[in-house]
C-alpha cells in the first residue's frame, strides 16, 4: 500500500471491509508534511477533543508570576473540569511554585566486550577520547550538546548511557543518530562490537528505578500552600482529610503495591498535555511517575507538593509541527524554538499536575470522585 | 468560560492571546456528546495524523486464522513502517499465536480501621455479605459482573480489591460507581470508614509490580516462530543477533536498570492503538508492561515472543463512541459491543505488539535504527 | 582435606598459614552430627555472644496473653539493649496484638516447553494429576503437606510454584526433595524438560515483589497502642515526633530510594533471632521485608505496627538442633516439635521486631540514635 | 537484668524457665570487652559450625595471583562443599578475576524544610560550607574522609546522603556520628531541623534500587572461563545447561517475580563469610544484592561472571576484633588493619560469591541439587 496516496488507501479499506471512513478523511494535516516525519501509510486523522483549563498560575526562582491556559486533549469525562478546579484552588491560594532542572536527553548503547578487563578499557578509551566523540555527536546537530558518559559494566557487557542537551527539542531523534555515530567510532577505535544502539539503559519509554533516581529529560518540583477556606470553599473538603487520603493512598497503598509511582494519576494530566502539544506518547510511560506529598501546617492550611522526575518534552520537533499541535502549544506562548522554551513548558507541566493531582484526591477526600465524574463531567456551574 | 460554546471559548483565547486556533476548529466531532461524557470546556479537536499497517496474522485457540489491517495514530516517524514490516515478517511465517486472559477491572478502596482486630473483622464482614455486596454492584450497570474481593490489611488500613467483569468495555467509571456504592454499604454495616474509593491497589494507571505479578484488564501472550529466511530477507539480520539484542538488552540492561518492563518499546505500539481507539491514553503506563523473550531454535530459526499483563481496554465506552475512533475500531471488525470483542481486541493488541517489538530490536540487532528512522520514516515505497 | 577430622584441618591451616586457631577449637558441637547436616570440612566453631532481652509480651486471637525472654545473637553493640527498651515500652503499654499466617513453603521449578500451546498443556496436565502429585510429594516426607500449584508461563518458560506445609520446619531440605520428584513425574507423563528444579519463582532468599505481595512462609502482622506518658518516660520522645521519623523515613524516604522495605532496621532484629535460634541465615534477606506504620490516635497516643510477609522460619530441622541453638529455642519454649510452634515463633518475631523498631524510631526521633549507641551500648544498668 | 553478670543472667533464666544452657556457658570470649561494643545482657555465646573451602584463586589488576582459604561459618548442610567446588573448578582454569570499587559509607539524615525555595538554600547552604562541614565529619574519627554530599529535595524533606570512607573499618558507627556532627552543624547554620540522622536514603540494611544502581560500600566484579573438560569433569554438567539456568532462572525468574537480585544464591555465601569474620548480619540484605551472567563462548568454554554492588564490609571494628572471628579473618591474612585490607577482602568475597554461585547453578543444571544436598552434604569423595 505503499505508493498510495492517502485517500486511495483509505477507499481501499473502505471497500475491502464495507465500512465508511468520512470522518477520518477530514483533515487540516498536509500528508506529505507528515509522510516523511511522523507516520507512515496515512489514511486519514483522528479527532481528540480539546478542553481548555486555567489560567494556572505559577511563579519560579528565575520567573515572575506567569498565567496559562491550559489546552488538554482528552476522552476521559471530569479530566479538564478537575484541572481546572485544581487551578481555581491554587489561583486563590497565590499560585504554585515551580522548580525545573535539565537533567538531558540519553541514549546507552551496549557494547559485548570479551572479559572485565576489556570493559573497563573500552570505559577508560571513551575518556580519554571525549572530546574527539563530543566533537563527532555535536557535528550531527547544531542544536545538540554532548555532556557526559555514565558508565556501567557487568560481565561481559558495557553500557554507555551517552546525556545530552538537546535545546528546546525533546531529542530522542537527534540523539540516537549521534549516539550511533560515537558507538561506530568506538568500535572503529577499539575493535568492541556495539550490539545494540540502545541497551535499555537510556531508559526510553519504560518505567525504571534508574531514571525515578537519576532522572531524565526534566525534572520538576511544584508546590502550593492552600489555605483551609479556600480548600473548603473550592475543593469542598479539608486538609486534614486531603492529607490522609495521600497518606493512605499514594504513600501506604502504593508501598503495597510495589508500585514505581507513589501518586494519584500524573499520568490523567501528563497524557493530556502531551496529546494536546505534539509529544510522543509514550513517553507517558516515563513523564508520569513521581510522587505526591500533603501535609497540614500548622495554620492548619494545606501544603502540597508533586515531583516528576522524568519528563521528555520539547516545544518543537516530532508532533510539535502539526497544524493543531502548534496551536496549542501557541495558547501556551510556545513553539517558536525560543531558548528556555522546554523549561517553561516543564513548569507548566508540573503546575497542571499539581492542579489535577489536588482535585483528584480532594475529590476522593471528599468522597465525591463519582459525583466528579456525573457532575463535573457534565460541566455545570 | 464553562457557560461559553465551543467557538466562543476558542475565540476568547484568540483574541486575548493573540493568536490563531483555526485548524482545532475543523471538527467532525458532535460536542454536545462529547461535553457530558469525554471533555468538558472544549475549544477544539486536536488532529493526530492516522496510518495503516498490515495485515496482522493472528491465531488462537479459539479462533481460526484472521488477518487484521491495524489502525495506528503516532506523531513518530518509523513506527507504522516498523509494525507493518512485524506484520509481513509474521505473516510469511504462519502468523502469530496468542493466548488472552480475561483478569478483569479492578478498583481497591482502603478503609481506616482501629486496629488489626477490626480490620480482620472487615474482611470477614464482605466475606459474609459477598451475595449483597454483588447485587450491590451489579445493580448499578446490567454490563458489569462483580468476581471476588482481594483483601489486604496492614497497620489501620483495609484495602479491598474489588475485581469485575466489564464485558467489551474497558470500565473504570461503572467500576468506580459500583465501588463506591458498596464501600457505602460496607461503611453503613461496619461504621468503618472508608478514606478512599481509590486506595492505589487498584492499581490504576500507575507501573505496579502487583499487577505485573497479578495482572489487571486482559493478560495477553503472543508468539512467533520465524524461519531463518524470512529473518534475513525481510528482517536484514539473523536469529542469533536478534536473540544477542534482546538478551542484552531488554533482559540485561533492564535488570541493571531497575525496570518494571523487560522489553524495547512496547508503549510505542499501545499508544498509537489506543490513541487510535479511544482508549485512555493514562492507561498506556500500565498496558505496555511486559517480557519479551527471543531464542533460537535447534533449526536455526528464530522464536519470539511477548507478554502483556495489564491491558486495560474496551471496544465500548469511554472514547470509542467518538467518531473517528468508531471508524478506527471498524477497521478492526470491533465497536459494536458483540461479546467477546475485548478479548479479541487483546489478541490484536498481543499480535501488533510482537510485530513492532521485533521489528525494531531487529533494526536495533542489524545496526540500522537511525536508518530506520531516516529510510523507513521516509517511507521509500 | 576431606577425610581429615576437625582437628587435623585446622591444624593444617595453623601450620600452612602460622596462625593460631585455638578459639575456634573450643566448641561443644558434635562434628559427627554437624558432618552430615549443617557443615562440611569443618574446622571449628565461631562464637556469637547472645543476649537476652524481654519479657517480650504479646496477645493473639488464640492465645492469651504470652510473655518471652527473647535471645539475641548479634556483634551489634546497642541492639540488645534497643529491642529490651521496646519491650519495656510495649510491656508497660498492655502487650503487642500479633497475627500470623502460614502462607507455606513454596518452590518454583522451571520447564522448557516448545511454545505457548506446550505451556498450557503442561499447566492443565499438572491440574489434571494433582492428586498424584500430592501422593509423590507427601510420600517423601511425613511432615509435608502439598498444598496447591501457582503457575506462571511466558514464551517458552512455564514456572510451576509449589506450595507446601512443612508443619514446624522451615522446610526447604523437604520441599526440594518433593519438588525434584514431582518434577521428574511430570517430566516423564508430558516429555517436557525441567531446567531447573529452582525457577527463581519459588523465590528463596532473593528481596522479591512477589513475596512482599504473595508472602512466603510465615506472613505475621503485630501492632500497639502506646500512651503519650509511656513514650516520653521509656522512649524519652514524642508519639508525633516518632510519626514524623516513620513517615519521612521509612514512608518517603524508602519511596524515593527504590526500596523494597519501608522500615527502619527489620534485619537487625531478624538477624539476631535467627542466629540466635539456629535459622538459615540467608533467609534474612526476605525476613526483613516489610512495612512499618505509626499514627498519633486522637486521645495523643501512639499506634504503631510492623508488618512482616515473607518469614521463612522453623523450630526443628536446620540448624535448630545444634546444643547452643536449642538452647536459645528452650528459653522460648520452643524447639520440640509440637504442633503449632513454627507458628508461636512468628508471633515472638513479629513482636520482637515491633520492639526493635519502635526502639530505634524513637531514638531517631528523640536524636539520641548516637547516644544510644554509646550509653545504651554501654548498658547503663 | 542489667546489674547482673553473664552466669547470673543466665542461671535466672534456667531456673525461672527450668531450662539448661549449658552450652552457650563455654565461651572463650571476654564478656567485658563485649558489653560495651558488641552485645548487651550478654548470657553465653551461639557456636555455628566453620568449615573451610578452597584454596579460591583470584586476581586482580593490581595484584598477582593469590590465594585463599575460605573460612565460612554456616548450618546448612552442602554449602561449604557446593563453595569449595566451585574454588576447585576456577582454580584449575586458571583463577577469577576480581575488580573492586570504594563507592564508600553512607548516611543520609532527612531535614525538614517549609518549601522547595527554604530546601534549596539548604542544599546550596551545604555546597558552601562544605570545607567545615568536612572538618567537623573528619575531626571525629582520624579514619575517616568525608568524600561527598548527594542531596535530594522533593515537598518539604531534604534527604542529604553523606558518602565516607571508613578507611578498613564498614564504618557505620563512626559515619552516623559523624553525620550526627554535621547535621547538627546545618541545624545550627540554617536553623533547619533535622527530623532523623537516617532518612532511609543511606540505603542501609534495606534492598533497595538506589544501592543497586549507584553502589555502597564496596562494589566487586569477578568473572571466570572454564574449559568444557573442567564444566563436565568437575562440574558435571555443560556450558550450555549452566548458561540455560542462568538465563530461565536468574534472567526470566527474577523478571517476573520482580526480584531485585538476578542471581541464584548470593545470599547463602555472603552471609556464611559474613558470619565467619564478624561482619553484621543484617549487611546481607544489601551484600548478596546483584547479578549473575553465564555465557557460552565460541571455543565453548564457559564464561561465568557474578556483579555485588553493595558490600558494607570491614576488616576491623564491629564484630571483627572477637577471637573466633578474627582468627577466621587470619586464614584470609586479614584483620590486622593494613591498608587496602577492606578492598582484598572485598574481592575475596566476589570469588567466594561466584564459587558458590557456580556450583549451585551446575547442581541445578546437571538436575543433582537434591542429590548434592545429600552427597555433598555428607562431604563423601
Amino acid at each position: 500500500m505503499r505508493s498510495l496516496k492517502v485517500a486511495e488507501r483509505r477507499e481501499f479499506l473502505e471497500k475491502k471491509l464495507r465500512i465508511n471512513l468520512g470522518n477520518m478523511a477530514k483533515f487540516t494535516l498536509d500528508p506529505k508534511k507528515i509522510a516523511n516525519r511522523n507516520c507512515e501509510n496515512m489514511i486519514g486523522a483522528i479527532q481528540v477533543p480539546m478542553g481548555i483549563a486555567g489560567p494556572l498560575k505559577v511563579q519560579s526562582a528565575k520567573c515572575k508570576v506567569q498565567s496559562y491556559y491550559l489546552p488538554l486533549a482528552t476522552t476521559e469525562g471530569a479530566l479538564v473540569a478537575s484541572v481546572n478546579r485544581g487551578c481555581k484552588a491554587t489561583r486563590l491560594s497565590g499560585g504554585i511554585n515551580v522548580f525545573v532542572e535539565n537533567v538531558g536527553a540519553t541514549r546507552a548503547p551496549v557494547f559485548r566486550v570479551k572479559n572485565l578487563k576489556e570493559g573497563r578499557k573500552l570505559v577508560d578509551w571513551t575518556k580519554k577520547n571525549f572530546r574527539k566523540l563530543k566533537k563527532i555527536a555535536e557535528g550531527t546537530s547544531s542544536y545538540l550538546k554532548f555532556l557526559k558518559i555514565q558508565p556501567t559494566i557487568f560481565g561481559r557487557n558495557v553500557y554507555l548511557r551517552f546525556v545530552f542537551d538537546a535545546s528546546e527539542a525533546m531529542g530522542m531523534n537527534m540523539v540516537t543518530l549521534a549516539s550511533r555515530k560515537m558507538a561506530d567510532f568506538i568500535r572503529k577505535g577499539t575493535k568492541v562490537e556495539c550490539i545494540s544502539v540502545s541497551g535499555n539503559l537510556c531508559v526510553d519509554k519504560k518505567p525504571t528505578w534508574q531514571n525515578a533516581i537519576l532522572g531524565r529529560g526534566k525534572k520538576v518540583w511544584a508546590e502550593a500552600v492552600l489555605k483551609r477556606k479556600i480548600v473548603k470553599e473550592v475543593l469542598k473538603t479539608t486538609p486534614e482529610k486531603i492529607s490522609e487520603v495521600v497518606y493512605r493512598k499514594c504513600l501506604l497503598g502504593s508501598a503495597m503495591a510495589g508500585s514505581l509511582g507513589f501518586n494519584s494519576h500524573f499520568a490523567n494530566i501528563v497524557a493530556a498535555i502531551f496529546l494536546a502539544t505534539g509529544q510522543d506518547m509514550a513517553h507517558v510511560v516515563e513523564g508520569s511517575l513521581g510522587i505526591t506529598t500533603a501535609e497540614v501546617l500548622k495554620d492548619n492550611s494545606l501544603y502540597f507538593s508533586v515531583y516528576l522526575p522524568d519528563l521528555m518534552i520539547g516545544t518543537v520537533g516530532g508532533g510539535t509541527h502539526l497544524p493543531t499541535q502548534k496551536e496549542a502549544l501557541s495558547i501556551l506562548g510556545l513553539g517558536k524554538g525560543r531558548k528556555g522554551e522546554s523549561l517553561e513548558f516543564a513548569r507548566i507541566i508540573g503546575g497542571a499536575v499539581l492542579c489535577g493531582e489536588l482535585s483528584l484526591v480532594a475529590a476522593l477526600a471528599g468522597g465525591h470522585l463519582v459525583k466528579a465524574h456525573e457532575v463535573l463531567g457534565r460541566g455545570k456551574k
